[in-house]
């Protein structure tokens, strides 16, 4: 599966290269450029030192790469200096480009109508940011920062501005200029698909594979990625249209021996089919060890409060027996975390968000809490529909506290799917 | 403020490289190295093909890098190359680690007690990550895979484990060895604080700064990153023994102009200082638009069960009224995201949580929702003592959804913070 375009990306910034930031450009546009069937060979990081910027782009330039993507350091201050470097290091003058000068002015003008700017300096930025390459495409800025793409000998050299906001929308107009089209049109484009599955190791999808492998199919046609994300085994399978029948051949060999841990074959998050199953019910969330982490993931998905009636963080036995109606006999006798006390929290929970759905969520996330009976990372779960239908789990999640919080969440997740889809339990 | 030394890092692994997981490792080494006084120049990533590898090692040296890190590649597949790169980069031979066989043999029979191995491959993976470049130094594994120190010329490779959990406690040991100590020793180490603000926009500290070098400081002897964190601001002062006097004008120049806003001179993040501040409290929590968010973030925190009662995710108006007690006539009259409302659900939450400290937040976080009068991200906070001392605050947070739900959660924080230190209120 090897390409013949082949592309690296160079992100600038010192908050990116100290770790103050996570570089949200690299990967982005890393999984753009695979799509489009560009073998992407290097993402480097450099701080905002032109001597570094040189070097990276000589770098990319040796390693003959034939799309060179630079973000950030297009900015209006004198450590920005992207576009002087990749003039300079294509043997092209920089010139004023005036209607994108009038364009940056025209924004600018917006700006300054809100806040109190220093004309003058507004207009030193305005100039500098009109500066294009010759010869090069200036792109039309999102924020105030127009990007580029420079053709340079047989490569071509975009660049964008650093923030995502401003990037991420600049790029269907970056890979539709003329230089970069010729670039992509040598790409042979990617095809692909993601299954999702909860509730199995890694070693299971490695054990099926050597024998769907075995089977006859041709794995070394396909591009097979298995990779652990957030408690969820996400399988990415990428290919060209000439092993289309192989992509078809794993995708069943898989779908067959793990039909109770797919949930997903079209990519579709457990959010959003969490979110399409609601549709037209009624949620409600108890809520301890998680402390509030589902209830969060469920509100992130817009248009939420359609069918989310309210959560309670049961944190203290108080609260359980307060606004759950847990009986506090039953947490004595049984203790806060146990499959009773998951049970009468979701049926207070049923009752005082008249809720027609719920999960309850008791457990200990640790350090501390932990017994030889009960250790850390043993959670019990209920999950109830009104008519009195019920899953009940109560498994030891590893990890540390993080783990153990999250994956209770996502556990609450795949609970209230296989609830309300009427799908079979993997766990 | 320039450093003698310089590093490159070099984190090899496809799924990094497409964007699939995040790079945890550049940003970590980055950190470690500048605390060291090194000045990190370079973070390259790159896929699992060896000639990459080899570009990414030549690149580093080219480039004068004093020490390369490179993390991932020491696994037991037949794609894990690192070392053997390495050892061919260096004109070494690999040899085998009879000492390092043992010491993985001993971790393997571990791991085989508990899963089902096939012995031939753990055998073989042994061999394999028991094979040592000669001269090299090993490093104990904290997974199976030692790491390695490589002496190379003028240079020194570290050659760490993927995945974090391994690389980070590996750390101390390879900046231990004798040839990395030797490196750090012509370091000059930099010392440095963090300021971390809140309610202030990052040209008001530009302006002071202005302010401060006009006053005399030489701000070019110390490196100042302001940056905008996740709605705080951080400014990062890192300085060298000779420029103490400029790092401490500094600190005190910023101090006295913006003492509202500075709440954290010694780094203590604002979760850390609530969560000192609610030593001995009982906290109640009633959320609307932030979703359970302000209560996954105050759980996070080990031991927050002490202080925490509980928090109510009230999405709906039947919840409002239901659980905490809000007068369905006052939703009615001043709508379900008003100060009214927000006072109400406070006082409600006080109640129900029989709590000494509360906050309630209810607001639009859009996308869907906003009016003219009450556009999307117009947040309402309630923050109450049960002594009836209060802090209402009704603003517009900027930015989409999540923006809006984090944002509010943060304020949320603050209103804490403010509520229980008698700190002067910024907003």
């Amino acid at each position: 599966v090897s390409a013949a375009v082949r592309a690296g990306i160079v992100v600038t910034g010192t908050e990116v290269l100290t770790g103050r930031i996570a570089d949200r450009n690299g990967p982005w546009i890393s999984e753009q450029l695979a799509e489009l069937g560009v073998d992407v060979a290097h993402i480097l990081v450099v701080g905002d030192r032109p001597r570094d910027l040189e070097a990276a782009l000589c770098f990319m330039d040796g390693e003959g790469m034939d799309l060179i993507v630079t973000s950030g350091g297009l900015g209006p201050t004198a450590d920005d200096l992207t576009a002087e470097i990749v003039a300079r290091f294509t043997g092209r003058e920089m010139a004023l480009d005036e209607e994108m000068e009038e364009k940056i002015a025209a924004i600018l003008r917006g700006f300054a109508r809100r806040y109190d700017f220093d004309e003058e300096a507004v207009r030193t930025a305005n100039r500098k940011q009109a500066m294009v390459p010759q010869g090069a495409i200036a792109l039309d800025p999102v924020g105030t920062a127009p990007g580029l793409v420079v053709p340079a000998g047989e490569r071509v050299i975009v660049v964008l501005p650093g923030p995502p906001r401003e990037l991420r929308p600049m790029w269907p107009a970056a890979i539709a200029t003329e230089p970069v089209r010729e670039v992509l049109d040598r790409a042979t484009p990617l095809h692909g698909y993601t299954l999702r599955m909860f509730g199995i190791p890694e070693s299971e999808i490695a054990k099926s594979l050597r024998e769907i492998g075995a089977g006859g199919v041709e794995l070394s046609a396909v591009e097979i990625t298995t990779c652990l994300r957030r408690g969820e085994m996400e399988i990415d399978v990428r290919y060209r249209e000439s092993a289309r029948d192989t992509a078809e051949a794993v995708r069943e060999g898989l779908g067959e021996r793990h039909e109770r841990h797919l949930f997903s074959v079209d990519g579709e998050t457990i959010d959003a089919q969490v979110a399409r199953l609601l549709k037209g019910r009624r949620l409600g969330l108890a809520e301890s060890c998680s402390g509030g982490l589902l209830a969060a993931r469920i509100t992130d998905v817009p248009g939420a409060s359609e069918y989310f009636a309210g959560g309670v963080v049961a944190y203290s036995n108080g609260a359980k027996a307060e606004l759950l109606g847990v009986d506090p006999k039953l947490i004595e006798e049984h203790g806060a975390v146990s499959p009773q006390v998951a049970e009468a929290m979701a049926i207070g929970a049923l009752e005082c968000f008249d809720a027609d759905v719920v999960v309850s969520i008791t457990g200990i996330a640790g350090p501390d809490g932990g017994s030889r009976e009960k250790p850390t990372g043993y959670v019990c779960f209920n999950a109830r529909l009104a008519d009195g239908a019920s899953i009940a789990r109560e498994p030891v999640i590893p990890g540390g506290r993080d783990d153990v919080r999250e994956r209770s969440a996502l556990v609450g997740m795949h609970l209230l799917r296989i609830m309300l889809s009427g799908a079979e339990a993997p766990l």
